[in-house]
C-alpha cells in the first residue's frame, strides 16, 4: 500500500477508537512507524487528513441522489436512494459512524460542497416532509443505517448478508 | 440551578459540539466565568465529569431491563423494552448520540456496571440472535433511536410527538 494511503487507513482506525478530536499527529506517527514530520508534510492540519479519510465517501453521495432523482415516482425514487444509501453504507462500513457523529466530521461536512448532495439525499428519504412522522422515520434510518456499520452484533456479517439484511431493515421503515 | 448541576449541562453541551475528547476544563470553565481550579476541584479528570453526564441514563438502563424481562412471552418482552429504550432516548433527547458514540464515553460504559444492563437489553432486542436478520435489525434500532434525537430534522418536534413517531418506527423495524 502507498505511504499515503496507509496513513488513512491508520488514520480512520485511530479516528474510530479516539474520535478525530482525540487522534493526534503523534498518535498516526507512531502507530505507522514514521516521524510526526512525516505525517504533517503529508497533512498539514487535522482537518485536512479528515478531510483526506471521508473524502471517497462524500464523493459519492452525488451519485446516489442523482441516480434518485432520475427515477420516476416517488416509491422508485425512495427505494433508489435507500439501495444507494446501504450501498455506501456497506462499502464504507468502518468509517460510517465515524462520517455520522464525530463532532469534527460534522463540523467539516457542514462547510464541504457534498452538503448538497447530502441534503438531496435526506429530502429523498423524507427529512424535509410536512409530517413529523416522515422525518421521525428518515432521522432513525439516518443514524440506523450509519450506526449499524460500527454494532459489534454484525461484526461478523459478511457484505452480502450485511448489504441485504440492512436493505431490508430500511424497508421495513420506509414502507408505508 | 446548583454549580454542580449547570456545570454538567454546560459540559454536555461541549461534548455534543466538540467530542468529549475536543472538551477542555478550561472551554467549561470559560463557559461557566468560573476558573479552570473551579472545574477541577469538582471533577478532578474528563472521566469523572464524563461519567457525572450519563449517570442519569446508565441508571435507568437497569429498570428498562427488569420491567420488559417481566413480562410474560417474547412480543410483550419486546414492545416492553422498545418503549423503555424510546422514553429515555426522549427523557435524555440531546445525549442520545454522545451517549452511543462518542469514544471515550464507549470507553466509560466498557467498563462500567450498566454495561450489564445494557447487553440485557441488546438480547431482548435481539442481539445475540442467531440469525443475521435479528442482529442487524437491532443494530439499526439501537443506533437509529439513538441518533434520531441528534437529528436537525426532528429538533422542532415537541418530546410527546418525537416519542410516538420514534415508538412507531421502532415497531416498524421489530413486526415480524
Amino acid at each position: 500500500m502507498p505511504a499515503r494511503e496507509r496513513l488513512l487507513v491508520v488514520a480512520l482506525d485511530l479516528f474510530a477508537e479516539h474520535g478525530v478530536s482525540g487522534t493526534s499527529p503523534q498518535m498516526i506517527a507512531d502507530r505507522l512507524g514514521v516521524t510526526k514530520a512525516a505525517v504533517h508534510s503529508e497533512f498539514p492540519t487535522m482537518d485536512d487528513l479528515a478531510l483526506a479519510v471521508i473524502a471517497p465517501a462524500l464523493d459519492r453521495l452525488g451519485e446516489v441522489a442523482d441516480e434518485a432523482e432520475s427515477q420516476r415516482g416517488h416509491a422508485a425514487r425512495v427505494e433508489s436512494v435507500l439501495a444507494g444509501v446501504v450501498q455506501l453504507v456497506v462499502d464504507y462500513r468502518k468509517m460510517a459512524a465515524t462520517l455520522g457523529f464525530d463532532p469534527v466530521v460534522v463540523r467539516l461536512v457542514r462547510a464541504h460542497p457534498a452538503l448538497r448532495d447530502l441534503q438531496r439525499i435526506r429530502r429523498l428519504l423524507g427529512g424535509f416532509a410536512p409530517d413529523p412522522g416522515s422525518r421521525v422515520r428518515m432521522a432513525v434510518i439516518a443514524g440506523g443505517l450509519m450506526m449499524a456499520g460500527a454494532d459489534p452484533a454484525v461484526a461478523g456479517l459478511d457484505n452480502e448478508d450485511f448489504h441485504d439484511h440492512l436493505l431490508a431493515a430500511g424497508r421495513r421503515i420506509l414502507r408505508g
